[in-house]
């Protein structure tokens, strides 16, 4: 095999590791708050420390169940996938407690110096994810050549996802909606204010829920899909470039995006969103170029038409730009359904309520279109492995998309800390503006993440029904077969049950902050007056244990039920509960991320000075509907991508036995 | 063909309209209540005329395209149906709006008289629905013998169901949302007071949506399920029994209806639903007797096992029984989804609305659960006949459902009436203590209504297959064909596109009650003192013409999409978007219904005194989630069903202009 993809993972994450002590030399500030990143460091650490242990026992167990069932391999396969997934995590999540103190302190050098040294933070991240995702792929098949162990590290990485995606959903959600409830609703003090008991317990979930939660949601996704082309590859292909050509494009595309990083730079009367946007277009024009060469050879080699599987690789470009270019439309200031909820806010919290689901509902018509259409193509080009080409082109811009991505909790996490330290205006202007797009860019990636799911899902389905065909059984998956009927139901009830899980553990948590944090206002003398110190550590350790309880029931739902369904009703039924936790679940995901960041920047809008602006009526019920957003975007509309994911991977694992 | 089916339904007609005249030679109290109950049947007869005007351009159009293309008789069909649907609506609204004035007048003589009169015109509805039903069916049958034509009267019941459903949906939340957020939560006025501009808008809105849209949406389920195994009998059999069974069935159930009606008495010590739960119980008992001898003679002649085809027919019923109980559980307030949503209430609007939507997405998994059962054993025992029969069975209950369901706006504006005309506390009492139970009634018979969707698409669906393959072509529909997996997609996102559309309808239709509310409040002096009286017909006219406008687009949707699915993509995309379209919608129609539902009762919980009662912070909460569910539950939530069933029909229609 070539060892090209070894070596490029490994430069990846040299120059990670290099830009991270670049940005540890940046200056740190005044002491209250280096203080304050401190804490939230040190909160984020004691969250993951726990979270990992508890999700280290649920490992240990699927790899003996691995290990027995399947092969010594596929179990450490899984182990390997569950550590660089938990790795990436971490190293992410580090990183990013880092960067936000030293964009708090670079805001007095101006904005272009702390735009820089904000989204380098995030390119950290984003070039941890490539980089430890191809270099596990890669060196993980390296050493053993056995794609069914790679599918149990995509097994392990997919799980340590939907655990932390899930965790660290709820962990931020319930501290920031009891936050807000208390602090914005009833005492009317400022969002990050210093005298909100939960303050630092939202701030350390920003960081492992953006943060690391998202750093294992993309790793996830960049490793199945590397592994669901492979395997494709080496079903349609007897030659095996088909197997290692995903591994080269992702190479290529890792290149193209550390060169992109220098396009980042605020121009001369240019928008941030602009800047950023530089980087991503990039690495676009440059993956374009660079697979030109890669494919032509490969396409040579077997024996397919060149230009039909270069269209099909420009087609994953072009689909991650519409999506970018759709869910911008619908959670933007400046486009016409964020005006609509804050417009509807005048009339009260209901109505904004209601609108903001309808957005949402209405925001999921153009990505799945953008998906049908993009399968069609694909197909009409290159049939199925067109398909992968476009998956694994789409996947190839990850690098780029997470340093968007984890440029928000960084600069979320800058201007809470400016706020609290009670740095200058001038410089919390600065990080305010940074902090602003952050909301933008972490809506994009969602749509990007969770449609690569539904391309990935396509090609893991097809594995499966071929997998099932390797032993020995023609096994077809009509929609008139009850048992696929069935499947479908029962697959599609599963984004529902795991959402609704999902949704009132943060409910509940969030009731608990609220409840402390109230308690803590009537209880400590002096505190709504700035005299006395509340109880940080409380609240912090409420979310903590709670979002570690509430987080392993749903979690093990994608594990549980496909089994169920294939032992109990044959692989039929399995794979009606593929495709149908596929259709409900993007229509779930997309309708809670889009609407949620639609009613996140309603109330942004309003607070704008539009209809009143902060502290009117109909501010009040925009709040309402962003608290109502919070867990939808950051918690279940999130968690539902690695969820689809563990299914696909389990049905694959255990074909062999359902017959 | 047996002459009993069109007998019966002419004997329940009759029988109908007896009761009617029995109601209509009950008092009608005072002058005042006579005054306004007369103010309502003049709005909801004018917004039926103005709706019904609308519809029949379409239905013309219609006509003409379903004669040029198909044949004469399908599109004699379609008006048939279209035509009977509009006039159950119209019928049952009828019957309520006079029956209301009447239970509020019965309120002097005690609960149980109320409660029986308020019963019987419920009943009137109920035995229309499924009179005139069997009376279309069996009667066109009768006349043309043109099975094909049946399937276009189904088309012609379901879209004016669509229209009805929706119009109704967005005309009666539209006027309920309005009317609260000034009434309740701006100017702090009970519900249904006089002094609110909008209230008879908001009367007029229970007869026109609930009353009139229930009438044509239950309508058509009936229709259409028996038309559905009708067809399949055809093509199982070459007896002609087995088109005729379900019509026999059908006549068998009415006349346990009817004689169920009796049942309904309040006992000693009794509750009303109690009472009301005789009814469908009796119904439930004399149907499965009644069957007996049908199915025994039957399975003889088909040569089927009469055991597993009656088995299947109980399991029918027992799919009514666990709806039923599943629904109680997750909107009565006696047990935990409804308590929990309103100890929620007290951390504020946000933690109301997430448990809320929480609450409704759990509410999914038992019915769906429930479906997939009966799917299951019903194929176990003998195939597909078997979930005909099952369907069939369910579907003899519609006259009893029907009748609990009519019940809930006649109580609903007895109550209202009683209000508006300062009624005695006495007579107050009775008729909220009908009322309250209504809310529940209606929850049942949603899911009920959808859940047989289900059945009858996947029955459908199977007539869809048929009808492509006696076109000479063999066409599967496997789920790894992109064309079938594009066409889930497409399918799934029919309901999301259609929900949307109508939720911002009600959105933006009820801000423009409110606008008018609040104008009127502040430019009508002595309003709120009581001193001048509001114009009520303000609001009604801008209901009116709203809910017409905003209808119309999404009624088309069902029609248009699977044409153009068809048209593009060819039959196996088609076939994907009508299992896409009810895997989404089911769940989307459950977790609206029942999550509406259960917003609704946990405000009532609270304004029964628990967690500090009216007016409190964890009221303002609940009334918030009252207002979000309002538009879930009685707008789009219902709307689904036939919806679904339109694409079916459709599919069916041009099966074979596809290949």
């Amino acid at each position: 095999m070539p060892i090209h993809p070894l070596i490029v993972s490994l430069f990846a994450i040299a120059f990670a590791l290099l830009m991270t002590q670049k940005i540890k030399k940046a200056e740190s500030g005044s002491g209250k708050a280096i203080e304050i990143s401190q804490a939230i460091r040190e909160g984020a650490k004691a969250y993951l420390k726990r979270e990992y242990q508890t999700i280290g026992l649920v490992a240990v167990v699927l790899f003996i169940l691995l290990w027995k069932f399947i092969s010594f391999n596929a179990g450490a396969g899984f182990l390997v996938g569950a550590a660089f997934s938990a790795l990436v995590g971490y190293a992410g999540m580090m990183v990013s407690t880092q960067a936000n103190l030293k964009v708090a302190e670079a805001a007095k050098k101006g904005l272009p110096f702390a735009l820089s040294l904000a989204f380098r933070g995030g390119a950290v991240t984003g070039l941890l994810v490539v980089g430890l995702g191809l270099l596990a792929v890669s060196g993980f098949y390296f050493l053993t050549k056995d794609l069914e162990a790679l599918v149990a590290l995509g097994f392990g990485g997919s799980l340590i996802s939907v655990f932390a995606r899930l965790g660290g959903g709820i962990y931020t959600k319930a501290a920031d909606v009891g936050a807000d409830l208390v602090g914005k609703l009833e005492k009317g003090i400022p969002e990050d204010d210093p005298r909100n008991p939960a303050v630092i317990a939202d701030l350390v979930g920003d960081n492992v829920g953006d943060c690391a939660g998202m750093a294992a949601d993309l790793f996830e996704t960049y490793v199945v899909t590397l592994v669901a082309a492979m395997i494709l590859g080496q079903f349609l292909f007897s030659n095996t470039l088909a197997i290692f050509l995903p591994l080269i494009l992702a190479s290529v595309a890792i290149f193209a995006s550390l060169l992109s990083i220098f396009f980042v730079r605020l121009g001369k009367n240019e928008g941030i969103m602009t800047a950023l946007y530089k980087g991503i277009l990039g690495t676009a024009v440059l993956t374009a170029l660079g697979f030109f060469p890669v494919i032509k050879k490969a396409a040579e080699i077997l024996e397919k038409s060149f230009l039909r599987l270069y269209a099909c690789s420009l087609i994953g470009i072009a689909m991650v730009a519409g999506m970018f270019f759709i869910t911008e439309y619908f959670t933007s200031k400046k486009y016409s359904p964020v005006k609509l909820i804050a417009k509807a806010s005048k009339t009260g919290h209901g109505t904004n309520v209601i609108t903001g689901l309808a957005v949402g509902m209405r925001a999921t018509i153009l990505p799945v279109l953008l998906i049908c259409l993009g399968i069609l193509l694909c197909f009409s080009l290159a049939d199925l492995y067109g398909l992968a080409i476009a998956s694994v082109t789409m996947l190839s811009l990850a690098g780029m998309v997470v340093a968007l991505d984890a440029y928000g909790p960084i600069t979320d996490n800058a201007s809470g800390i400016a706020e609290m330290a009670g740095l200058p205006d001038e410089m919390r202007e600065v990080t305010d503006a940074l902090d602003e797009v952050g909301n933008t860019t972490k809506a994009v990636t969602k749509t990007y993440a969770i449609a690569s799911a539904a391309l990935a899902s396509s090609i893991l389905f097809y594995a499966y029904t071929q997998e099932i065909e390797k032993q020995g059984l023609i096994v077809k998956f009509l929609l008139n077969d009850y048992r696929v009927l069935i499947g479908l139901f029962v697959g599609g009830l599963l984004p529902y049950l795991f959402g609704s899980m999902a949704m009132q553990a943060v409910g509940k948590t969030a009731g608990k902050v609220v409840e402390e944090v109230r308690r803590q206002f009537w209880e400590i003398k002096g505190l709504m007056e700035g005299e006395a110190k509340p109880e940080y550590g409380k609240c912090v350790d409420i979310v903590t244990k709670a979002a570690i309880k509430e987080m392993i029931m749903p979690a093990l739902l994608p594990v549980i039920v496909p089994i169920l369904a294939g032992v109990i009703l044959g692989p039929q039924c399995l794979g009606g509960v593929l495709i149908g936790s596929l259709i409900t679940g993007l229509f779930v995901a997309i309708s809670m991320t889009s609407g949620g960041a639609a009613w996140d920047n309603a109330k942004k809008y309003i607070e704008q000075g539009n209809f009143n602006g902060k502290g009117s009526f109909a501010h009040q019920a925009a709040v309402t509907g962003d608290t109502v957003g919070d867990p939808y975007k950051d918690t279940v509309g999130l968690a539902i991508n690695p969820m689809i994911k563990v299914i696909n991977i389990v049905a694959l694992l255990i074909a062999r036995f359902l017959i």
